[in-house]
């Protein structure tokens, strides 16, 4: 971070080389099959990736770079469910312990395929599990390296993003990331910019958990002060994390804010014309896309995650909202 | 047919030329995230096509090849509702009228979006339906020309998933495509067998409607006498088309039966692993390549669509079969 604004190319070249030798994959790039009069939509898969989520892309590479002698102490993270599947299966890879601390309103999917892997995992409310996140620890935690979704070798490993989406489509003009973290924007941005720094990034943030919308706005961090959980647990906080600020206050050029409402209808509109499934922050920027805040041209939306509860997602059928 | 057991491979090529022009994509081929000891695993993900069917293929390339002077009397079909959606789609973009004569139990799903499309669909019995496939034609289509599913053109379409596929995996031992009028299996092996004729291509069909497993038994075309509709409405039928029995009695290694218990199980896993919606057919060949019958090494299941009914999927979500 003290280097520069971006995450530097040679650790995005080596987490993509890295990345060949696990379960990640090139992610398809699909156009949306629905006709947006001056815009031109496209698809990028995360939820196709192992786990159901990008999050894959940067436990396989921090976990690959942990040294040696880090290993027999093990991992642990705070997560709200698609990093600690990542983890646990790298882990497990590895032979190492791994414990997450997750809020109390993981998704029950997030939850068990969590622990299938053999993570141990600690369910507490969710300012206790934002507290873990902004100190980089817990009381539990050992000897053990607490992995933050904003090391920069997770961002560089979900930078792989960016460079596939430059490679496959290089005349893009906008892409937007759902917003939790922040280490998916920035490892995107980063990768996208340094290809082409005219290309705009813009993250996306749901009704009830908007704090990058007002921090930009503000030009500093400040609360989300309306703060409430909701169906889309993937993206969306309190606070914008300290660590994430440096970059996304200079790289990202806006937030875009979607209600719930407009998120449950892009899940059913991926279901319904893509065969797609999408959580609520998977489904997020699909639902920016359609704003009149994005810009006309061609415009990459990645579809962050598919880990959803079945009950939710019978809702979404049904034409409500979780 | 008669020139042959295979479609011509400059028909293919043509074939796959006229596709770039169109919404189909080159579909993503993506590992199985499920291990399964010997056996190497890959979805060709076909409904993330445009109607979530390989249909477009096939219907694109065939009403690109319609002659001028036969487009003003429109297209016709018998369809049991995704080649109804992709010549829908075509018939509109060359301002063609289009009619569809459907079988009884068509999804309300794939109904509902042909009719949105603009095509007339009239709904017949499954006998007066499938007698019409075979006599191409039924009394009041007129003038209009009837797209058969077994028409080569029809067929060459098809057969470009076969070329895309031995693009990206060159190395595949056996590819296992859902067997229902036999247009798909034949596009495919034609494509796949002119690479490298020692790749496998088996068919798959479910275990209320596996006329072609008796017809290859039997060494004859047979009907399936204990036939009856299923959840299952993209795959199996009561007999194997004429048209196709020519090519599929040479070209094909076999047919893998499978139960719709085993059907309606490789759709759970295809959303529980990878975010994947499929219909009972899409998932015929996932389900066919657990099976002893099919040889361990590296294997291509083609996941045909994904237009599945809502009230199907809900009763799979809860372990049942619909």
């Amino acid at each position: 971070m003290a280097e520069g604004k971006y995450i530097p190319l040679d650790l995005l070249a080596e987490a993509r080389s890295c990345l060949t030798d696990t379960p990640v994959i090139h992610s398809p790039l699909i156009p949306l099959n629905v006709e947006i009069p001056n815009k031109k939509i496209y698809l990028k898969c995360e939820n196709l990736q192992p786990f159901r989520s990008f999050k894959a892309r940067g436990a396989c590479f921090a976990i690959s770079k942990l040294e040696t002698e880090k290993r027999e102490a093990g991992i642990c993270a705070a997560s709200a469910g698609n990093f600690a599947q990542s983890l646990g299966y790298m882990a497990k890879q590895f032979n190492m312990p791994c414990e997450i601390l997750a809020p109390d309103h993981i998704p029950e999917t997030k939850l068990s395929k969590t622990l299938e892997l053999g993570a141990k995992v600690s369910k507490v409310p969710v300012s206790d599990w934002w507290n873990a996140l902004q100190t980089r620890g817990y009381s539990t935690m050992g000897n053990a390296s607490f992995i933050h979704p904003c090391d920069i070798n997770v961002m560089a490993g979900h930078g792989t993003i960016g460079m596939e989406i430059m490679e496959d489509l290089p005349k893009v003009d906008t892409v937007i990331c759902p917003y939790g973290s922040g280490g998916l924007i920035i490892g995107v941005a980063s990768a996208v910019k340094q290809v082409n720094p005219n290309v705009r990034v813009l993250a996306c943030e749901p009704e009830n958990a908007a704090p990058l919308k007002a921090s930009l706005t503000a030009g500093k961090l400040v609360e989300f002060t309306e703060y409430r959980t909701s169906f889309v647990d993937g993206m969306g906080s309190k606070s914008v994390l300290p660590e994430a600020w440096p970059y996304v206050s200079q790289i990202v050029e806006g937030s875009v804010v979607v209600t719930l409402r407009e998120v449950a209808d892009s899940i059913r509109l991926l279901i319904d014309k893509h065969s797609l499934v999408t959580e609520g922050a998977g489904a997020g920027a699909l639902a920016a896309a359609f704003s009149n805040e994005v810009p006309n041209g061609t415009i990459v939306c990645v579809l962050s995650g598919g880990n959803i509860d079945k009950d939710k997602l019978l809702t979404i059928f049904d034409g409500q909202v979780p």
